[in-house]
């Protein structure tokens, strides 16, 4: 997303720009519509007449921009998993420490409301709805675990990649969303501790 | 449950026998009816009515055995958490290889569609609804963390037991649910391989 206001290809000749309403910053009020819409109702509930009304646009605009619910659902993961996906800084010039960099990194994400609300609705739309969990599938991969694999010395990079993610997966699940103790009110750094040494083997160790 | 076909309590006076639906074996029709309600409708559409209906009882018995949704589904929970609450076997009279013993054990349930299915269901209730959550906290607290982490001999063994857990919880949902390949393809035995001593470290090393 080099340029966020660059609108997708037209569909089927609908006139979307005939409300007036396709003014500088269009795109990006229709997205920030949309993600207080997933999260707040689910991918399920979602449309894109109510994405629309909430950005103040004509639904064809949403339509113009985004084509299906799908795309602008992914367009909103996107901007979601953005902080998750800063990756190239954490990786940095060295393996060396990058287990506990990880962790520290996604547990800073999750620990920061405005951060951890977005995600959990995005995960839980990914685990109720299939369409939402290929997008989220796509995104991760393509973003996260294709970045991270490149960087290793490991065999099966991206299998390793996995393995990392899905500890600090389970670690959001069991922390933030079941709410389990003693793991919940743990500090972050008790937790780095033990989870950063993990991630460093699955990392580097060969 | 040592006695499954032993009533709860009477509630409000309500005539629940007046059907003449109360044979040996309804308390197990409607659990198993629920178990196929939950993981069909999930938890917000499943209904007491729903559930008696696929039972073929009356309403009225489904609250004289469980009194509300909440508590029905912690019955379904129960069953459906069975085999992965088996936990003493895995235990065993040591702790050595503890770590692979546990993982093997929790990939074979998932790979089993029998028993993989009402868990997936089970997992999205739980990440969708709140009281779903709070079941299975309960359970999986009461029944899992708090047996192993009986049996460890580590400083702050629950918050170890957690720990594992998540990574076991995180490894299901990346492979079973979002499906993100290389994971959801690899043999079980080669994720027990990397896993394993992983889960042993949390369980046993100082």
């Amino acid at each position: 997303m080099t340029d966020p206001a660059a609108p997708a290809p037209r569909r089927r000749g609908r006139p979307p720009r005939s409300a007036g309403d396709d003014g500088p910053g269009a795109r990006d009020r229709i997205l920030a519509a949309a993600r207080t819409e997933f999260s707040a109702r689910g991918y399920d509930k979602a449309s894109m007449r109510g994405i629309a009304k909430a950005a103040g646009v004509d639904a064809a605009l949403v339509h113009h921009y985004f084509g299906t619910k799908e795309a602008v659902f992914a367009a909103a993961v996107e901007v979601d998993f953005s902080p998750a996906l800063t990756v190239d800084a954490i990786l940095g010039d060295s393996l060396d420490g990058v287990g506990e960099r990880l962790a520290r990194h996604f547990l800073a994400i999750w620990e920061n409301p405005a951060t951890r609300t977005p995600l959990i609705a995005v995960i839980r739309s990914a685990l109720t709805h299939d369409a939402a969990a290929k997008v989220l599938r796509g995104v991760v991969l393509r973003r996260l675990l294709e970045r991270v694999a490149a960087e290793l010395a490991v065999p099966e990079p991206r299998f390793r990649a996995e393995l990392a993610a899905s500890h600090m997966v389970g670690v959001a699940i069991m922390r933030y969303v079941l709410e389990v103790e003693p793991l919940a009110s743990a500090p972050p750094e008790h937790i780095v501790a033990l989870v950063g040494p993990t991630l460093q083997r699955y990392l580097t160790e060969p």
